[in-house]
């Protein structure tokens, strides 16, 4: 059982929106056992709308569509689908009522241009769209079923979800697929690599290995298909056991989904503590990824971005003399600001982080990578200086998981 | 001249990862009139490689691909364009030496599976990664251009912009592609469109329109191609003209590639203004959105994520007695978080968010997608209540989108 997903609109061709969605599709298929084989974007345009359906009819068995289903002019692929199973539209009851229903709630009034997103070719079936006017629409021709629905992501998201999952497991059988994946922190690819050579070697063939690096950590993906469930897992639990003897030292944790966000966000969960973060170089991004976890208002009391030098003084409390003494990018001031924003915040522990992540020089001199990051705990505090390189993006990226990692690794080891 | 994009690896199309590669490269490769065809993601498999080289073959100009040049065994994109090629691997002394660089710079031992990466097939012009050790390679069959590139962004990116780009500048000849992007706040989709209607009708043959909306706001994009830039600029500035005639009052700024937080920042930097943000229900989205341009060190003074409610009174010095008496999602609240931050962070400007953006309810008694946002200036404050609905992500963007928009209109508007 396989699918391939397009995205359909010229706006991700030039680069304007990147796609999120068919990665969002992928695994939710993902879970049940149905293969992506490919993703394609291509352009608003009829022909090359046509040549790709007729490309992939009878080679896949599903085709996940998004996109051009707005209700303006540049929206055209609703009338290409109906052309191609060379179908008429027809006005569905249900979703009119549902498109007015929404307008009304927000006080909008309905045009006939909103009216007619109720129309839909004859043989389609319709997956609601909660939160959005225009209807997914499930249409089968031969062996391969097409299924097209809005690019909007939360809409797309619903429909997904709330009706294509749910259809798909009740109507058609799959094989198993179950990945694990290993998170690894501290060395990178080649030397991981190096370590695992013959038990990678070693692999049965229906177990797939990826390796998965960025910046500060590697994770290593092992994805295992077949029909039995059982032996997939037995298997797949045997080797990481192995690994463990082979490279237990860097491993921070098991996933089959999870970064470590998530797995710190369980562990403070689980012992009943909570987080806030003093950011300057990373500018709220270990907050922002933090809070990306729905729950984490249980763990996480706030943040403060002490973006401009002289807020580190008056709202983390940090002295002058320290900045003045060891400069704006030092272990002591990140050890200050940590300290100060846990009593502001009254947090069990904090993180905070101090650089200069380029690609100009700031406030203070420190070279362009150097970052200071300082972790403060019920017992005290504990601070590292490190040199992440350039560009921007990657000092900064790897700030947040160098912080994440230290916090992590402290409450696994003295809570 | 037109190219397609590929990228390679099982772990886009499990969903594990999002492709933001494309996007970066399609970006890159419109503004110098290149044209993005298609854009593919396929598996680490290296049939479905070599199928996908063969049917982009003298299809187009350029194959751009990325993935699968990692050091480790999963790794075959390589090996895979050298067989394509019928060519063989010899050693390059230039990026073996970069790579020893790389590895003695981070203090790092270089194996010989690192050294190894120095291999490239003997008909590759190399395109120096200067952040990494897997080079670019540029190969020609017949009447298109392979060129193949590392997955890790920033090294992709700086292989782009400093060696790809210049190239195809220097060798090839392009047509010229103007877009001009106008921004709307406040207007759906539907409406904007019956207010253009006439316009849309008579726009030229060369000149083609895309909506693209998102929560809160609707993008039109007018993209212009051909050979005569003069002619194309000037038929896209008389559009434009006759645009603000018809939805001047929605219209909140001209971009060729601009957001909304461009513009603010543009803006605040030529006042010589500041901000604060004070954030409750964006859990700092808003500052991170700031911080994300590049410059606004020049303008952005900080932020609290007042995430808990107590942080509110402790931080910001809203009273117990307001919150107690109009409760923690209210206009009064967010314009006391507002004056609080302005005060604390001393800044000119400053934006606060409450609400509840659910799933479930929170702190407060509101119903789910009830957000007030205030906005303090050096005259005084003001705010207002909005109800954005559902999903969380949803009511998240609108509220971000909203606080920006009230900031940008008032500062344009009194100062």
């Amino acid at each position: 059982m396989n699918a391939t997903i397009v995205t359909i609109g010229d706006e991700i061709l030039i680069g304007q929106i990147t796609d999120t969605n068919s990665g969002y599709i992928a695994k939710e298929l993902d879970k049940i056992g149905v293969r992506v084989t490919e993703m394609l974007s291509i352009s608003d345009d009829r022909q090359h709308i046509i040549d790709t359906l007729k490309g992939l009819q009878n080679k896949v068995d599903f085709v996940l569509i998004t996109g051009g289903l707005g209700p303006t002019k540049d929206d055209i692929t609703k009338k290409t689908l109906c052309d191609y199973f060379e179908d008429t539209f027809v006005r569905n009851k249900a979703v009119e009522e549902h498109i007015v229903a929404l307008f009304t709630q927000m006080n909008f009034a309905v045009t006939q241009v909103n009216r007619d997103q109720a129309l839909v070719p004859s043989k389609a079936i319709v997956l609601k769209n909660k939160y959005g006017t225009a209807p997914g629409m499930w249409m089968q021709k031969e062996q391969t079923v097409f299924v097209s629905m809005p690019g909007v992501p939360y809409e797309m998201k619903a429909i997904i979800a709330e009706e294509l999952i749910p259809k798909i497991v009740k109507e058609f059988k799959r094989p198993f697929i179950l990945h694990q994946t290993i998170l690894t922190y501290g060395q990178g690819e080649s030397i991981v690599a190096k370590r695992i050579e013959a038990w990678e070697d070693s692999l049965p063939d229906f177990i797939k290995l990826a390796y998965l690096p960025s910046p500060g950590r590697v994770r290593l993906r092992l994805t295992g298909r077949g029909s039995d469930e059982q032996q997939l897992r037995s298997t797949i639990d045997d080797l990481v056991k192995k690994l463990y003897e082979l490279i237990g030292d860097i491993i921070v944790g098991i996933e089959e989904d999870e970064t470590i966000e998530v797995v710190l966000g369980k562990l403070l969960t689980q012992k009943g503590k909570t987080v806030a973060t003093a950011e300057s170089c990373t500018g709220g991004k270990i907050a922002e990824v933090i809070t990306s976890i729905s729950g984490s208002s249980n763990y996480f009391r706030g943040s403060v971005v002490s973006y401009a030098t002289d807020t580190k003084v008056s709202i983390l409390g940090v002295k002058q003399s320290v900045i003045d003494t060891y400069s704006a990018v030092s272990v002591q001031v990140a050890e200050a600001m940590a300290q100060g924003v846990q009593q502001l915040i009254k947090a069990d522990f904090a993180i905070a982080t101090t650089g200069n992540a380029g690609p100009s020089k700031g406030d203070a001199d420190a070279t362009v990578g150097t970052v200071c990051i300082a972790i403060a705990t019920p017992k005290g505090v504990f601070s590292e200086q490190f040199n992440f390189g350039q560009p921007r993006m990657k000092v900064i990226d790897r700030t947040v998981n160098k912080g994440l990692e230290m916090l992590l690794k402290e409450i696994l080891k003295n809570y």
